[in-house]
């Protein structure tokens, strides 16, 4: 499959009147922000459109699509056109995907690996390091008039897909974007308060009783944790405040891979998998059913936590293994 | 007083043949990354050219000037120029300044509010990022030929003092500078592994201690945590390693003052300040003997810790309430 051109698919664009946009489960920055920018954009055309999403947002990210966010499917009755934001996969939209289906025509916009050409015009680009990146390009085809909060969206998706600039994805080209949005007005520090100086104290302890249950293994080479109910039953804490304990561990000297456990429910454990230098997790969760990055994958296993936590184990020491023997 | 022009500077070093760059004490990243980058520079000009600390540097930004850096004073007799880098103020090179004072000539290049004109030749620009930004453009008047590892330096540099290009300070000029190193061949994410995840499971151990100690204040303002000598020896950590504390304490929700008390002696306390929107903690630092930036400052405090976590609180609650005030 090939991808459409972002001009080709402006002009699918600009010839609907409503649009809805499709950020992936469990929204990140990337997928919130770049949600966020192409729906001021499209409003600003004169447009009826739409963020749908199937669950509150992280509270530190309440700021991206704030107005243009809605939990209602029947918002807009019979949209021409549905977008699916940053997820080139039916199944992280799982929930909505009925509802997506029903656009009159879809467009799939994202810079995942695993991503497969499932709508009817497509642009994947697993080079571009956020699909920020590709939304800024896309506003450019549409002709949208640079503004401060629309600017803000997109180094929010930027910065926060790239790790504020420190992953291996991130490209020259996402330097010289946050460059030029200085002229478009953005308050960048406005932004960062936003995403990372928000954290509540019950974050901090539910973070402290995690890393109390550090697990090292493979000489030092894999890291793992795990976020229990009882966790956050003890501390406060809501679920995806456990959010960067994967960076944690991944920024312990000598850790390779490292994993993050979290127990959602009593047999739902979503698997956070990272590597530092050397090694692939996109490989190590497919093998688990799930997907994602070379440096940052995930996947969600229907079994106990301390059970999970074996075959984690299991998983993170023949990857060691592995990589000791290349 | 009035700067130098870079071009005077460059045409004084390039007069030198034996120079010394001294960072300022508790090097950071911009200090060593600023001197790495000179110092390599100079080297290829032809030049004996040194770096003299007064400590070892912390084990994270060891590989920034390695093979240049020395303990050594007498490793030059009489220098022909020495060079203060990332710091305008002699008490921050205090046990180096008669060393120093030796040069035939001095330079000073820093980017500190507090800083005066005490050399021969000064270049000082609070308005630059960090110091790494001005020995940029110090190397395009030297005629540097771009290369890889001296781009590394300057990023290590700016990447450190804006926080990862999130802090206020950073600069459409702190962006367009990475994007061009880009063409110098720098291995970004090598850098980022280096300074960021290279975390030893001793550190870890220590920053959990110590958030233990958090204490907010003025409904949450406020916040205050302490490093003990009894922390690091109970966890094998050394001082250095309870860096990273005082932008823990910035990012809790409505923090709008932080600050880290450091035990480096029975009555040596070393305290980081912070603020994060509105505060000013230069003039805080400043009022307790110390200095440094607008939103990061500090100072020393001769007394035991527990007076002076009871000092801090005092600075950090009236600051406050001047706060409420406005």
């Amino acid at each position: 499959m090939k991808n459409d051109s972002l001009k080709e698919i402006a002009e699918v664009i600009k010839k609907a009147q409503s649009i809805m946009l499709f950020p992936h489960e469990n929204p990140d920055g990337d997928a919130l922000g770049s949600c966020s920018a192409l729906c001021r954009c499209l409003r600003n055309m004169g447009k009826t459109a739409w963020i749908l999403t199937d669950d509150d947002v992280p509270a530190n990210l309440n700021f991206l699509g704030e107005g243009m966010r809605t939990l209602d499917e029947n918002i807009i009755e019979e949209p021409d056109l549905c977008i699916c934001v940053d997820c080139g996969d039916p199944g992280r939209i799982e929930k909505r995907y009925e509802k997506f289906r029903a656009g009159r025509k879809t467009i799939c916009i994202d810079h995942h690996m695993s991503s497969g050409f499932f709508c009817d015009y497509n642009y994947i680009d697993p080079e571009e390091a956020a699909t920020g990146q590709i939304i800024f390009d896309l506003l450019r085809e549409l002709e949208h008039k640079p503004d401060k909060e629309t600017g803000e969206d997109i180094f929010a998706a930027v910065t926060t897909d790239t790790g504020d600039f420190q992953y291996s994805n991130t490209q020259k080209k996402s330097h010289l974007i946050a460059a030029e949005l200085y002229d478009w007005g953005v308050d960048f520090n406005k932004v960062s308060v936003e995403i990372y100086e928000n954290v509540r104290p019950e974050k901090i302890m539910l973070k402290n009783c995690a890393m109390a249950t550090l697990k090292l293994m493979g000489g030092g080479k894999g890291a793992m944790v795990s976020v229990t109910q009882e966790m956050l039953e003890k501390t406060g804490a809501s679920m995806d405040e456990s959010e960067g304990l994967a960076q944690d561990l991944r920024s312990i000297s000598g850790v390779e891979y490292s994993a993050v456990l979290k127990e959602y429910e009593e047999k739902k454990i979503k698997v956070s998998l990272r590597a530092k230098r050397l090694g692939n997790v996109a490989t190590m969760a497919e093998a688990l059913g799930g997907g994602g990055h070379i440096k940052a994958a995930g996947c969600t296993l229907k079994m106990p936590i301390r059970q999970a936590e074996e075959t984690i184990e299991k998983a993170l020491s023949s990857a060691i293994k592995e990589l000791e023997q290349k």
